[in-house]
């Protein structure tokens, strides 16, 4: 393909409504152009590397007998309600009225349907183990659409289902597909950590996440070198230090007046103490019904944990007129003593002494709490997010750290829930009718594309790995206007072509600085500059774009060069993956 | 692919849900299962199929220079309210409101989305011309979904836009895609009809459809075997015989007495005379202001033509209290006489006299009607759909013929209609900035591939062009439980594999009955059974599903065989529709 007969409009400024790298160069090499909030259209050479990414997908899905099959976007509304994910869905569905009045939805996911589909045409676990997939449009309406493809309200994913008929057989379908992830991630170049994940509103149990460690990623994920420990934040475990004992924590506790104080660092500074030392008391409805929480002051309730433990179907805080009815003080000022409400505190809460909690008595605290002697009937369980340098849950010694990471992908298993809701069922080899174990699979796959780019890039533009690079060839032409320049270029553009190489040729009448410029920022892994100074020396001058290393090769030696050159590069990519 | 492996749901039972044979036979075949009215997920064989459909759609955009790109389903509708066709497309278009309470539709095109583009990323003629293309998911709110994937809620379109500096380019873009469309149906071994079409909401001017002939068809093609002559009926013109005319048809006309006789049928019968000597009046309005019009008794007014020779914004039949309080009469009964009203009748009625209108009372009518002398005023333009017979528009001694057709394409001219109001501009060579001159062309991704169904298939099944077949070969193990049967058919399984042969290997355990009802079914191009009665002679039977042509071989010699004849019957398609 010519350069001049291609639309790639780069732009030389950074564009205003970009704030992370990738999104800034997806725009600045005309990849995608924004239609409005979360919407992008992609430009010819951003959709070139799109189709490179479901191909790869669609390759490592096929290797692992997954069957691929298209179901529509358009869903009706009473299938999600019948899974009780109408309502748990909440905001984040698009929700549409035909002309019939019939509600339907815009599927953010295809576990209802593809359920649907195996409650019609599978009856009998001969037809089973299947795993069906498709590289589909999804939606979602996000509140806040932002970073480009990252978190958009149209987006492209590889969902995948799995149906089994028993545990041994969702487990192999599972692992199959997690084995499929490894590869699809190595050979877009991307490097992922796998962590456990939490399974959220999609039901199910065992769920691993696929993150791509990044800066911009919207997911903390924590880890521990020691034993290799890793988990999204929202799942993972940790031990926090134990409270400090400080001098005179055993004396009998007793109400300061705290005027004013009613935030953590205010109370901790009037008193001259460490936060750490504060006890938080939140008060929430669960089920509607009042608990009072109890964590560290330095640490935030994982609301994810805090309803798994009560058991609660709706979890919120209570709002103020609620909190000054249990407490009988205002906001701020709650603690466990004399609190008549069933109260929870954080695992590390344990033994707590010497600490300070609210009065539930305006402007007032309570110093040298002993939580096991005054706090009344505790429960304990796992409450707070971990922090960088909490205890590692798995092994004795470990530190866990605090990272960053884009999701990229995500294997559950999702047990029997949307079988028996929407009455698919097999019979078994004993005759009896069940229903299936299913699974589910998904890949971000313009997210994935993004991922590729914020993780390689530079200061000059994307460093694309040959596999994904819209061409991973650019070949420019320093001087149309010398017919010897042009005519070396021209023939070597149909040597290239002629080998089976992909080969964007930079044709245009413009300055080499201005092409040099667009070629790494557009980013080929390969760029072959053909120029008046090299062919007075025989040469043309190939240069790797991730390394600079450069090479030069006679103008009718070249193409095969370069053939090789990107073999090459392909399999150190695959093999770094690997 | 082994059968056991792959998901082919085959029915036995014709499915009540299907009225044409195309959608029986997806149903049937195991291509689409239906999830709600007008959506249909794609099964495995049915997605490859459609791939191959699509596939063939890019290799000839690519070919006619036109470039991928790819545009969100999802569009704000404020950009629709700019070109004026938020109102103008009515009802067809989903709309939603996102969280933000911002409106948006799901688009069932993309003109504005591509002009948005060109507005912000092309500024100059030369970056001219430029065609872009996607091949995408669309949404219409149809009122009546049907036949499948014929008129579907969600679908695939190929659409394509054009720009162009002046109308020498546009003429060439859109000549360029015009060709692309006839190589692209051609190659999917589809019968189609260039017509003349009506541009309808789009705006613009030269418009033509590419239409499949058959039964099932939705449209009506009128054509000219004399010379030619083909367009949609909806845009189509004719001359209509003259109004016969009867004995005593020129005395003065008189009002009778036809108590009750409302409808040309009755009004006939009750005055013993054909419906094609009556003159219906119907009362429109137009911009809100009645206008009467005048049309043969055997005709149905073309409100298309209608509202283009009124130059109305709108229009609409009257309902019966705006008829009762125009002409006096209840609805039945209005006539041209005495009607103070502007008249525009059909041009067949030019000097038509001796001809029965209403009276303007209530059971009563006006006889030996003259209308150039009895109906004051009158304008005459086509208002009426041509019926088969009528002499042709374009040719001295042709008649029309009538026929049902299948939209699969549609190529239209736009002018600067979307570039005005959206303000894309580019500056010529002159240094002058216009608007750019836009085309648009439409290929039904998904219409295409049923439509191949509807035009190809017998009582068996599906005869599939082996260039869009799910698997273009089926080879058949007649018995898997015996060894040297089974043996031999694996044998050439994996010969195929290694001839690069797309192949459905049925490895089930059925008899072969069974198994060769599926494959007519299913409608493999080629047929090759591996039985032990062959065996015995030491052939394998190869047989070709449209003609019936059977072929032995010996199992050696048996893929090199079927490799030739596939690209044979491959050749031999195009050829044919070439």
């Amino acid at each position: 393909m010519r350069w001049s007969r291609q639309f790639i409009p780069t732009l030389r400024e950074v564009p205003q409504e970009a704030e992370i790298p990738s999104h800034r160069l997806m725009l600045r090499a005309g990849l995608i152009r924004r239609l409005s909030g979360g919407l992008y259209t992609f430009l010819p050479l951003g959709l070139r590397s799109l189709r490179k990414v479901e191909q790869i997908v669609r390759e490592e899905m096929d290797r692992a007998g997954a069957l691929e099959i298209l179901m529509p976007a358009l869903q009706p509304a009473d299938i999600w309600q019948r899974t009780g994910r109408l309502e748990a869905m909440g905001g984040v569905m698009f929700h549409i009225r035909d002309r019939q009045g019939r509600a339907m939805v815009l599927g953010p996911t295809h576990e209802e349907v593809t359920t649907l589909l195996a409650a019609q045409d599978i009856d009998s676990y001969r037809q089973l183990p299947r795993t069906f997939y498709q590289v589909q449009t999804k939606f979602r309406d996000e509140i806040r659409p932002r970073f480009g493809l990252m978190r958009a309200k149209e987006f492209i994913m590889k969902d995948a289902y799995s149906f089994d008929v028993d545990e041994a057989g969702v487990d192999a379908s599972y692992e199959a597909m997690r084995a499929a992830y490894v590869r699809i991630f190595a050979r877009c170049g991307l490097r992922t950590r796998v962590v456990e994940a939490d399974t959220g509103a999609m039901g199910g149990r065992d769920s691993q996440e696929f993150m791509v460690l990044a800066e911009a990623g919207e997911d903390g994920v924590i880890d521990c070198p020691d034993c290799g420990y890793a988990a999204n934040l929202e799942r993972a475990e940790g031990r926090p230090p134990a409270l400090p004992v400080v001098e005179g924590a055993d004396g009998p506790s007793a109400e300061v007046e705290t005027p004013g104080a009613r935030t953590v660092e205010q109370v901790a500074a009037f008193l001259e103490v460490s936060p750490r030392q504060l006890v938080k008391t939140l008060i929430y409805l669960a089920d509607d019904r009042p608990v009072a929480v109890l964590v560290p002051g330095d640490r935030e309730v994982n609301e994810i944990k805090l309803q798994r433990a009560l058991g609660a179907g709706r979890l919120a805080l209570a709002d103020e007129a609620r909190i000054v009815e249990v407490t009988g003080a205002p906001v701020g000022f709650a603690g466990p003593a004399g609190l008549d409400l069933p109260k929870l505190a954080d695992e590390s809460l344990r033994g707590a002494r010497g600490c300070v909690t609210g009065a539930n008595r305006a402007d007032a605290h309570r110093v040298r709490v002993d939580l096991a002697r005054d706090a009344g009937a505790l429960a304990y369980a796992d409450l707070v997010f971990p922090c960088a340098g909490d205890g590692c849950p798995r092994c004795a010694d470990g530190r866990l750290r605090e990272e960053r990471g884009i999701e990229v992908g995500h294997v559950f298993k999702l047990g029997t829930k949307y079988a028996e809701a929407l009455g698919a069922s097999v019979l078994d080899e004993g005759g009896r009718r069940r229903p299936p174990l299913m699974g589910c699979y998904g890949v971000g796959v313009t997210r994935t594309l993004q991922a590729v780019i914020e993780q390689r890039h530079d200061a000059q533009g994307i460093c694309w790995p040959a596999a994904l690079a819209p061409y991973p060839v650019g070949l420019l032409c320093l001087n149309t206007r010398d017919a010897a320049c042009a005519a070396a270029a021209d023939a070597l553009y149909a040597a290239l072509i002629d080998a089976g190489v992909e080969v964007l040729y930079d044709d245009r009448d413009e300055r080499p600085g201005v092409k040099f410029k667009d070629a790494d920022l557009v980013g080929f892994p390969l760029r072959v500059a053909v120029g008046e100074r090299g062919l007075s020396r025989g040469v043309v001058e190939i240069r790797e774009r991730a390394t600079g290393v450069t090479d030069e090769a006679p103008p009718e030696a070249a193409a095969e060069r370069i053939r090789t050159r990107l073999a090459e590069l392909v399999a150190k990519e695959s093999a770094d993956g690997a």
